[in-house]
């Protein structure tokens, strides 16, 4: 992957960081069948999820608890060898962040998600 | 690696650090052969690495080329799920550093490193 187009590992990023904001189930499923290697697996301090239908439970777990909160990128996406890192909040779609933390990805060799470690830098 | 104590998981940065700064030869190996599983693969944006005998080479590489400077830890070491994550200077002893970057760690379940992917966040 490290001959990937940074355009296009910023692509998958931000077709992941989609995929977290999509609320309607069919589409969400499809952005993440889309983003995700079949096994793929996520994992931060408070949650794991492996497969899409896992990280989909995941997904729409957190958009019942935390409605309207929106995850955004805040940083560029720093990439080499196939791994990704950038930041992200997440909170209201106006006004501060709530939560904020560093994603590190590792991807498939056709560039697909193989697994994202959430780090959390700023939690309430 | 979820209920490896947090001192144990700094125990493991630091030795892995502490590797970095072994310039005689064989308590380099003896301590790359500590903290690295046997198939251990480090990445950064300008270096690759995988197994004891190539990790070693590289550090010594390292070593020659920056005589003198010194890797220091400068954060706390975050961790959950076997991933650990912490920010580092390298640079000479005493003064500014010249680099500073994260690393990302897996760990294999025996809380070897499985792999290292370091990010840099200042470079000359």
């Amino acid at each position: 992957m490290s001959d990937t187009p940074a355009t296009a590992l910023a692509s998958v990023a931000d077709a992941y960081v989609a995929s977290w904001n999509e609320v309607e189930p069919a589409p969400r499923r499809a952005a993440i069948a889309r983003v995700w290697a079949d096994n793929g697996a996520y994992a931060d301090p408070l949650m794991k999820s492996k497969g899409h239908a896992a990280i989909d439970d995941m997904i729409a777990g957190v958009q019942n608890r935390f409605a309207g909160f929106v995850l955004k990128r805040t940083s560029n996406v720093d990439s080499h060898n196939g791994n990704l890192r950038f930041a992200w909040s997440l909170g209201p779609a106006a006004g501060p962040s709530v939560v904020e933390g560093v994603d590190f990805c590792r991807l498939t060799s056709d560039g697909k998600l193989a697994s994202v470690v959430g780090f959390i830098d700023k939690m309430p």
